[in-house]
């Protein structure tokens, strides 16, 4: 099995082009990771994220450790197989989940102990069980067991979380088995700069494959959010890839590409989708809207998606509004194709040094005026 | 604009292979139409339609008529513009809905009263109406209002309720405009052979571009549809193309053919996918029972569908009580293969004068040993 590497192939300021390689191929960065929670990115197949470049989908451990449990996954070909997506995967490690979706639950130095959001059974996580679910579901990239901290936490609070994260990252590593699966650390230290840069350069100091960036947009103000990423990355090694997990909108990764970031996963394309709220170069559109009842336009002029080349905003507004579950596949086609196409420009701006330009352009499009006349 | 014409190609007994022609395109008889209630296939895209080999799709007015509206779909370039779906469509009248869907309606000479399932809103169709939202639906063949005659009804009433049925499709055919589309006739009768024969002879004499068969399938034995087929069946001209309206099992598919019938629709394939009921040629199998949750097999051995030749049982059954909208979209695509592949079977087999043959093996495949084999 092909190991995993990362390549920095160019810069333009903090930004990075790079490139990663696993056992099931290569990822361009920077990359948007659509979500396929429960082994399938909801309403698409396979062909479908490829053609719109997808190179990887991000699944979720927590999800599928509860059902259909990782054993299953494993006998019936690993995620891979399982959901016939052949290139590459990354899991998270399932502490986020159970801190946003569990109650009743405990954390101690062992583990997370939580009922399961589907029927309240008992069950626990470990650093050690954590890696072995997710051995079992054979994703390329895996994370280790955290604590996400809260929004807002006091200091005290952020440093023991942190110095838990820690202590489970080492445990992780050390439970991990040399099988060609790369694993990150994650860098918590809540919204505390000096934590986070604590956080990171413990975390470097153990090693690690790539290093993520947990426990931001949770609520927390964008001048922080920043703040806490520049903290962070100042004290990451420039030939790791760099994972800000779960953000965001499309203005958070044209700012968090420009501070260096190479990842990032988030809910938005997929889940706005399922409730009608389409992204475009303009801004936002919710398809619902009276305005589109009779509109013959795509959702978006020149959009080169699949629903953009075929659907009216009529159609889809009547799709929408009958409830049809053609909506929510067309939908989400159109916003991942936004997502990954907003990551591709990105990539050809750093390519040609021209990422600063592209940024202007990108706020330019989104202004009143421009807004109004195309939505 | 190119006309409608029907073709009769071959026979085999009483089983007919025909060509329809439509302005839309040409479609193979015996064929079974997907019912695309509000203008969509539930869930699939017009190229997996076509990929499947569908070539012609049904489309309800009644759905279409209260939502988006009949006008607003012909601002949009018609049914074919609006769902991009650029071969054939048949449009029901909106009569069956009205009877099926609708409380607080009121039958008269005129037309009929009723109640908007949706949101009550008070609407009369009448048979000139009918006709007018059908062109503005601009479907390829469109049928008159009709009464469903309901099940049991006596024979006064389903007398009654006939001869109304034969005044309205007069009426349809006078308000019909010049413009390509083709309207059938509607044979009812109840379940009375002899009315059944007055209906289809009634109807002949007027004059229509093909014949369908109303009323069956409501909740009568089998015996009793074939009884009433049949009567019909030998009142009409061989010549037109012969519809069963709302039919039905695959069961059913068969001895229809075997007795002439040229034309079907039935939600049955797409209702049966997103309630995980699926066909194959062994039975039906219910994905969501437990002993499919390890089995690494497709629905269906050796079955060519998009479904079957990339995903497991175990995967579908995960997908299906995991609740995710993949799970109509795979079972729908396996479902609709199934019943395209039978309608070409048994094409092939009129055209090698083997319908009985096809007929022995289709239920031989169905014998209780096989199926526990399969299933």
């Amino acid at each position: 099995m092909k190991g995993f590497s990362f390549e920095l192939r160019k810069q333009d300021g903090s930004a990075r082009l790079g490139r990663i390689t696993t056992p099931h191929g290569e990822v361009t960065t920077p990359v948007f990771m659509p979500v396929g929670t429960k082994a399938s990115v909801k309403g698409l197949t396979p062909e479908e994220l490829e053609a719109m470049g997808v190179e990887i989908v991000l699944a979720n451990t927590y999800h599928l450790y509860l059902r259909p449990g990782h054993n299953l996954v494993k006998e019936l070909g690993g995620l891979h197989g399982f959901m016939n997506w052949r290139r590459p995967i990354l899991t998270d490690s399932g502490g986020f989940q159970v801190f946003s979706l569990c109650k009743l639950r405990k954390i101690t130095e062992e583990g997370v102990q939580f009922s399961s959001h589907l029927d309240g059974t008992r069950y626990t996580l470990t650093p050690e069980s954590a890696i072995e679910v997710q051995e079992a579901l054979g994703a390329d990239i895996i994370m280790p067991l955290d604590e996400c901290t809260p929004y807002p936490a006091d200091r005290e609070y952020a440093k023991d979380s942190m110095d838990l994260t820690h202590r489970w990252a080492k445990r992780c590593r050390e439970a991990k088995q040399p099988n060609g699966q790369a694993l990150f650390g994650i860098v918590q230290g809540g919204m505390y700069a000096d934590l986070r840069r604590e956080s990171a350069e413990t975390l470097v100091a153990m090693g690690f494959d790539g290093y993520s960036i947990g426990g931001l947009s949770v609520g927390e103000e964008k001048g922080l959010m920043k703040e806490m990423v520049a903290a962070t990355v100042e004290r990451l090694p420039k030939d790791k890839p760099r994972y800000l997990m779960g953000v965001g909108t499309p203005e958070d990764l044209v700012f968090a590409v420009e501070m260096g970031i190479d990842m990032f996963d988030c809910v938005m394309p997929t889940r706005n989708a399922r409730n009608g709220t389409l992204f475009t170069r303009h801004g936002k559109l919710v398809i619902k809207n009276a305005q589109y009842e009779r509109d013959p336009r795509p959702i978006e002029e020149n959009c080169g998606c699949y629903t953009c080349t075929r659907y009216s905003r009529a159609y889809l507004r009547h799709l929408f509004m009958a409830g049809e579950i053609l909506a929510p596949r067309l939908n989400t086609i159109h916003n991942l194709f936004y997502y990954t196409s907003l990551m591709k420009s990105m990539r050809q701006a750093i390519e040609e040094g021209a990422l600063a330009e592209f940024k202007k352009r990108f706020h330019e499009a989104r202004s009143p005026s421009e807004l109004t006349a195309a939505l």
